[in-house]
């Protein structure tokens, strides 16, 4: 796999959110398509004279070239892709599963802020200048994208539905439970439902993405 | 609506936790049921010799009554219900609709602790004392349970599949944010996008429940 550290993300001083009809799980509500720019300063995008929300810069999409068929940018899936997940931010490291020779990475669609969900289809969408550190790990045997952050561990999975994404992800979770604390998978499984969090990613690419936390004190 | 300010719960010293073939996303990879006893001891459920979780107290099931056909204790829906959300936890306070004359709260199913998702079907399932202030709030136009908790508003949603869910959640978020915020239904879609989490709740009842974090900031 590639692991891929995210050593900085700097974003330029404005970004754009924006909203389009049949975006998102409301787009039959939306009319019209409306652009805001909002100005960045001091660590704030400035929603509005009233709003200004505290920046948390993240990579949308971050993947290696899949096998067989070319995927869009806006795709997730077992490659990486449009994950569109907070946690690849900042310290955070990336693994990903190579395909073809080289890995072929590639990254773009930074967000100075979003919301888990991305629910209407955008979030604050900016220029931005990031450095990355880019490791070759063998003998790894994770089937889709995780993340290290912060000492917290996160099994990333997507599908065509929300349900399906979180199927994915608890087989993979389960089976890397099991492997890392060398537990049975039916312990592991118990061990994922008291302990991990299952979170939202993105509801707005073709694919929907999920995401399991497991928490420190596991590994402890 | 009923606001139930959940003042404390004071859990058993044990607590139980089970796999059954046919429960949660890899129910059909479960061979037989399993039950395992965990000791509850400073603040602590023992799930292993190696691995302790910190309890975080929850109820499981709130809810009041609904109109029409009754409604088994396992499902949760616009009445509340078996939500088996984390957030329902002490300090917090729950806002039910009221469907029938006196309301008819109920409640049950609290668990030491559960991870986001409830996978397996199961949290530490224990005996516990709960106390609760409650009172009547007239004149909210609130159509699903929402939660108070640290200042962090909560809407919860259920429905057959989690992309329902979130739909319905979605819905009733940005209607909220327009009403609180004085603000058009277009510009608090974007704000939820950008400022608001979709997290999952449970994908093991007959329903399953997710609920959007509304952060403090946004009402500063």
């Amino acid at each position: 796999m590639l692991a891929v550290h995210i050593e900085a993300i700097a974003v330029a001083e404005q970004g754009v959110v924006a909203i389009y009809p049949g975006w998102g799980p409301l787009g039959d509500q939306v009319q019209a398509s409306i652009a805001r720019i909002l100005p960045i300063q001091d660590g704030k995008a400035l929603f509005s004279d009233r709003v200004a929300l505290p920046i948390r810069p993240m990579i949308g999409v971050i993947g290696t070239a899949p096998t067989g068929e070319a995927v869009p940018n806006g795709t997730p899936g077992p490659h990486g892709g449009n994950l569109d997940t907070v946690d690849v931010a900042e310290g955070a490291t990336a693994f990903l599963p190579v395909f073809v020779p080289g890995g072929l990475l590639g990254i773009g669609d930074v967000h100075a802020v979003m919301g888990d969900g991305e629910v209407c289809g955008t979030a604050v969408e900016c220029r931005a200048e990031v450095s990355l550190k880019i490791e070759l790990r063998r003998g790894l045997q994770w089937q889709i994208p995780h993340i290290l952050r912060s000492g917290e561990h996160f099994v990333l999975a997507s599908g065509k539905t929300l349900d399906e994404a979180v199927r994915i992800a608890t087989q993979e979770t389960v089976l890397y439970l099991a492997a890392a604390l060398k537990i049975p998978w039916e312990e592991a499984y118990m061990l994922m439902s008291l302990a991990c969090d299952l979170r939202v990613s993105q509801v707005v690419n073709p694919l929907r993405t999920v995401r399991v936390r497991i928490p420190k004190f596991i590994f402890a």
